[in-house]
């Protein structure tokens, strides 16, 4: 069995996420449905992150092993032909058998882009969460600079709840200013679900005026989701890159 | 009666065009019913440009005559509460009571863009037409201007064929490559319908190298649209501006 990466994009608009759900179109079902097709073979997709509903990727990683003799090139042509238009396979290669796309990741880059200009966009309605009234770039990178770093990230847990430990490296927290959208990048060894729409909701309040940039370092440590800013929606959040 | 002129954006992929058909959902049809709804009268609402079933627009024009004493400023807020995401009014205000959208406008400009990269994507598939192959941008421009100036525009009419008179005058006509994409610029006092579109497939045959730039020549001298190139798809095509 042969090991096999594929690096895609996808405009998750039209999705229920990326994880197989009853009844649902997904990511991970139209891809396996395209892939055992084109292999004539069932194939199990292991992808880095499992995407919210409605989320996009420009870089999301996703492996599979196969019993199939086709080229990556071949398979890459032969997927962006069967695939909607808004999935698209960018790399195909083999990789050694051992890899394995969720657990060999180091790092994961996501990028949560707010639109903040008084007037909303038809082109960017899929693509940025819209908010009209003033933000403080300069406030929220303050509070940005309480997030960043090792620690447990509880207080931006989904409110569901997950039992495990909750301790992950922020490596990078930027905020970007530019031409009317605030580009949140988020880099870390892991996310915990609806985390990086969690930080730049909290971002968001103290970036409006709503919340202290030092009043975050407390909600950091309080451990307490309920003291955090909203969860933002979907449609702002894109996987960018993941590092191996 | 006052005069309204409004300007506003919308992705048109969800639309019939712009004019109201039967049984259609046209930008025409939504913007009357919006405005008679906030209005509370009948509204005959006037573009600058009907553009085609799935072209966007960056700046449309309209205009409308009521009787309602309601602020321009209020108008605008009341549209964008109730117009869908993908129609954004951007400018709204009083004007002498001959403007007309269309008969008053001087210039149109209009973008046709072409993703010209091996890959397809899935964030460009709505605004964009994606050739895969090289295109040779130098041949274009040397194309582009046998095209320009005053003259019968009859090689690049639609194909259903409009009897009145074809002289039209492109005064700009701009190729510009920026990381992989080509955008088509093209300004005229007024367009024949698919026009740009046709162009833009005459340049295209010419940046592929299937036509040469000097046949172009005697493709508008001929005036016979068969000599051209073919109609590209209306999703590249955006109304960017109207001059008065």
């Amino acid at each position: 069995m042969r090991n096999i990466k594929l690096v895609f994009q996808y405009d998750g608009t039209f999705y229920s996420g990326w994880q197989v759900q009853p009844d649902k179109r997904t990511v991970q079902g139209v891809l396996t449905e395209k892939l055992s097709l084109i292999l004539n073979e069932r194939v199990a997709v292991y992808a880095s992150s499992r995407t919210d509903s409605g989320a996009h990727a420009l870089g999301q990683v996703v492996n599979f092993k196969t019993s199939s003799g086709i080229t990556p090139g071949r398979l890459k042509t032969a997927l962006n032909g069967l695939l909607p238009e808004d999935i698209a396979v960018i790399e195909a290669g083999p990789v050694p058998e051992d890899f394995h796309a969720c657990y060999s990741a180091k790092k994961r880059l996501y990028r949560y882009k707010i639109r903040n200009a008084s007037c909303r966009s038809p082109f960017d309605r899929l693509y940025t969460y819209h908010f009209p009234c003033p933000l403080d770039a300069s406030r929220m990178r303050r509070a940005a600079g309480y997030i960043k770093g090792t620690r447990d990230f509880s207080a931006f847990k989904s409110s569901r709840g997950e039992k495990q430990n909750r301790v992950r490296t922020v490596s990078l927290l930027e905020i970007t200013r530019e031409s009317g959208h605030i580009s949140i990048d988020v880099q870390a060894d892991g996310f915990l679900t609806y985390m990086v729409r969690n930080i730049a909701g909290t971002l968001l309040e103290t970036g409006r005026g709503r919340m202290e940039a030092e009043q975050v370092k407390s909600i950091v440590n309080s451990g307490d989701r309920k003291k955090a800013g909203p969860t933002l929606p979907a449609r702002g959040l894109c996987l960018i890159k993941v590092e191996y």
